[in-house]
């Protein structure tokens, strides 16, 4: 990281550069023409992109091979001008206008009545699926609710069912009662390494006060206490752990459910110290080397020491 | 591949280094003692095992955090005594004897009530999480249904809940037909590129006679015969895309559970030639490079060329 400039000419995201890239849908400017230099923050639509707004919409279902066109968006959120800075090393205010950025994109995209989900992740390092070093996280709008969160959604609906209380905020109380593993909290955060942690070093971020959704709940204050905490812990992870290549992705729920009293949004935030192979891919079962509460209490201590 | 030896002093796995291993838990030997020189092929614990049949069988549940001990066993399946082969380079006999030992570690393993499912996976190169180069398959079994075997279980019983027909036949039937996808079939197997492939060159081995179960169903003739075609898989696979890494994963019903008429046993193969990352991680939805018509033609085409 420390070896790359603040500024490269042939990189697509850096200020100045902004004809690289497709015409941005949304920018953080203090009065600057768009697709100029001059902004805080930027949105573009990936240039490989997955799916796109004008597509056309079409689905086609010849017997049991169901296809969709790829109506939807895949964008770009470039966090800052800086090429050789991180999420982790710029200031809580930077990453508090990358939140407000994400969250103005997803409610735009949520008044498109065919979009159903907005995935939004951060790929780091190449072993985490990235190509581009300039700080960067993507988003991808679907047409349909992706498998992994309808699972989610079904097994927290079921808990619900049995137990008439959100499962996330059940695992809230006893994680914050016992502390084994958890990492620290705020007023209006936890973070800590989940009991079944599939990788070394993985932590999630949950919302202290029940909320299923990331983009109906957020306010002014609260995203910037996220901020706030998304950057210690990545920070944390970036010092303490040797700048780990990982993935960190927003679980929250669809844009049209109701699924209001038994889901909660969070962060999953998973370094990719270890590659998951044919076991993991078959099963779904993940076999990791650390233990959870070794790992929370490890980073306890190293909070301390750097006093972040 | 080419610059390894055939032998190597300091590789657990080549013959003469039989004590490296734990001992062996089963091997084909002409007459040869255990645990020395004279095998074929040889089945020995992890030496880093995720589970033990000498761990004790504890099942633990304070509220949400259900933990089970590490009840199981996980096994190293030694294909051949030569170092610098693959299973794609080995004569078909001696594939044949590796599903051989295959299958007899799973019926011994299926006789412990405790065991629920064995899951047979082959890690092939670095990208695929292998750590050894020697030729060698895993089993794990587990004291559990895998998570993701018990899904596609569901949605199977659930398709046959509808139609009443195995989706997998099913799929095979329309795979047959338009042939689009496939790149060959023997009497006995159809191997094709699936309609919702994850991966580029991922490819699934399919029986063409409904079966639920590899272990209850596969006889004499037909391992013989997935032998050859496991075989020449793979070799297209290797020369025909320059020795991807790959993971591939046996899919089959668990241990004690009768889904007779709508589960279908099954070999995935996934090259590991991209990295999923966040969206794959988060959503469950893959993006692929590849178009499975596109790949299976190209395969049909190369399949001709090397005369496999």
């Amino acid at each position: 990281m420390q070896e790359e400039p603040e500024h490269r000419d042939d990189c697509p995201f850096c200020e100045g550069n902004e004809t690289q890239t497709p015409p941005e849908v949304y920018a953080l400017r203090d009065g600057s023409e768009p697709n100029r230099p001059g902004w805080k923050v930027r949105v573009v639509p990936n240039k490989f992109a997955a799916l796109s707004l004008s597509a056309r919409w079409e689905v086609k279902r010849p017997e049991v091979f169901t296809t969709i066109s790829g109506y939807g968006s895949h964008e770009v959120i470039i966090e800052t001008p800086q090429h050789n800075q991180t999420l982790a090393t710029l200031p809580t205010e930077q990453v508090q206008l990358v939140l407000q950025a994400v969250l103005q994109r997803m409610r735009t995209l949520a008044q498109d009545h065919r979009i159903a989900f907005v995935q939004v992740f951060r790929n780091h390092g190449a072993a985490a699926g990235t190509s581009l070093i300039h700080p960067h996280s993507q988003l991808i709008a679907t047409p349909i609710v992706p498998t992994n969160i309808r699972e989610e959604i079904e097994e927290a609906r079921r808990f619900y069912d049995d137990r008439v209380t959100c499962v996330y905020c059940y695992m809230l109380a006893q994680e914050m009662e016992s502390g084994e593993r958890m990492v620290f909290s705020t007023d209006h955060y936890a973070v800590f390494a989940p009991f079944a942690s599939r990788f070394p070093f993985e932590l999630m971020i949950l919302p202290r006060q029940h909320s299923a959704s990331f983009v109906a709940e957020a306010r002014e204050e609260q995203i910037a206490a996220l901020a706030d905490v998304l950057r210690r812990t990545l920070l944390l992870l970036y010092r303490a752990a040797n700048n780990p290549d990982y993935n960190a992705v927003l679980h929250t729920a669809p844009l049209r459910d109701s699924c209001m009293d038994y889901y909660h949004w969070h962060i999953e935030i998973v370094p990719r110290l270890t590659t998951p192979a044919g076991f993991e891919l078959g099963s779904g079962i993940f076999i990791t080397t650390a233990i959870p509460e070794e790992t929370a209490a490890y980073l306890r201590e190293q909070l301390q020491q750097l006093s972040l």
